[in-house]
């Protein structure tokens, strides 16, 4: 139950990019919230009451109302808590914002995981390269200290799985998808977003994760 | 040029569903502009000026500044013109209008695109599977003339290839994937939808489109 007598509501699981996204907006307006952490082998009822459509996390829950779809949810947190907009004001921003944010879920989310998990050499190779031509467009777009200009916003909270997920999946991959070599604009702003004072706090620890994928990856290399 | 002096261009297409949402949305808004057609075999300067990343139509040109992927340029639309808004003010409102459209996108389009177009039985039968499922969700939450109430809004706009390509295609391929006896919200809200006299002013003629789709599912056919 949030100060104002709002209840909000985070079904999520901690090693979901998508989950911290939705986070990393609570937190960055400050909302009070209850995260409820999801088995998603074994899905609760509450999932299934909240998300009947896709049955997946994210879902928000604001005073018993769900919505799922991280970008949606974020603008949904936008339009709700007016503190810290993430989108701009003006028309023309708020779209280039809006599609830079699916740029990134259309074409750096599943190039830099296939680069790393798939067990197809070609299939690898492939996506290394659709990573490589998605993250260069990215860090040609980046003009200031964060995507949002001086402060954190809606590119760069979408952009979370850039900053924090691909780093921890090219070292378990043995890669250099995201090195300061390659994008230096791009690497600085990760290292600027994952030290800001708000984006630490909600980081998940990175070991776990490390681990939790590392045996995935292994799973997956040893079925080769 | 439009009537205050803006230069507003459309590249587009005639057969394509995403650059019909945005010539429906800016007719619905009243706005003039210059439409563009495009060669996608042998794209143009001014293509490849406007859209350099996904070198896609549409793209929507106003005042020099390019916007492309159609919900964004629906979100631009209403966001810069505010005569007879398409999102709803109510920001939870606002939210489900951006999952159903994004519901389109991802669940709808694809599955009955490839209920047709798809020289494999067996995935045009687990399309068609797909494809009813989608729509049955969009069936149960039709609840007035149209996803947007009594007027007209983002869901439908969005909507466009369900009332106009589905039937299209499930004639060339012989299927029902949307008929009265099947969907009969979804069924009657197309016919209302073609019918606004908006909507009817926008619409491609159906049989050159007809024609051109009937050729590449011949074409595929005779590949099997």
């Amino acid at each position: 139950m949030a100060a104002n007598g709002e209840e909000v509501k985070l079904l999520g699981v901690a090693a979901s990019t998508f989950v911290c996204r939705v986070q990393l907006g609570l937190n960055l307006k400050g909302v009070e919230y209850k995260f409820v952490e999801q088995d998603l082998e074994n899905k609760s009822e509450e999932l299934l009451k909240y998300n009947p459509i896709h049955k997946k996390v994210p879902v928000l829950v604001h005073n018993e109302r769900p919505i799922s779809e991280s970008l949606v949810i974020l603008e949904y947190i936008d339009d709700t808590w007016k503190v810290n907009p993430f989108l701009p004001a003006e028309p023309y921003q708020r779209a280039m914002a809006r599609f830079w944010a699916k740029f990134i879920d259309d074409k750096v989310l599943l190039a830099s995981w296939t680069s790393v998990f798939s067990n197809d050499e070609k299939e690898r190779e492939k996506n290394i390269r659709e990573s490589d031509e998605a993250l260069k467009f990215l860090e040609d777009e980046l003009k200031g200290k964060f995507f949002g200009g001086e402060e954190i916003g809606f590119v760069d909270i979408a952009a979370v799985y850039i900053a924090f997920w691909v780093p921890l999946i090219q070292d378990i991959g043995g890669l250099q998808l995201l090195t300061n070599e390659k994008f230096p604009k791009l690497y600085n702003w990760s290292q600027e977003f994952l030290n800001h004072p708000i984006v630490k706090e909600t980081m998940p620890p990175r070991d776990p994760l490390f681990a939790f994928f590392k045996a995935r990856y292994d799973n997956l290399i040893a079925s080769e």
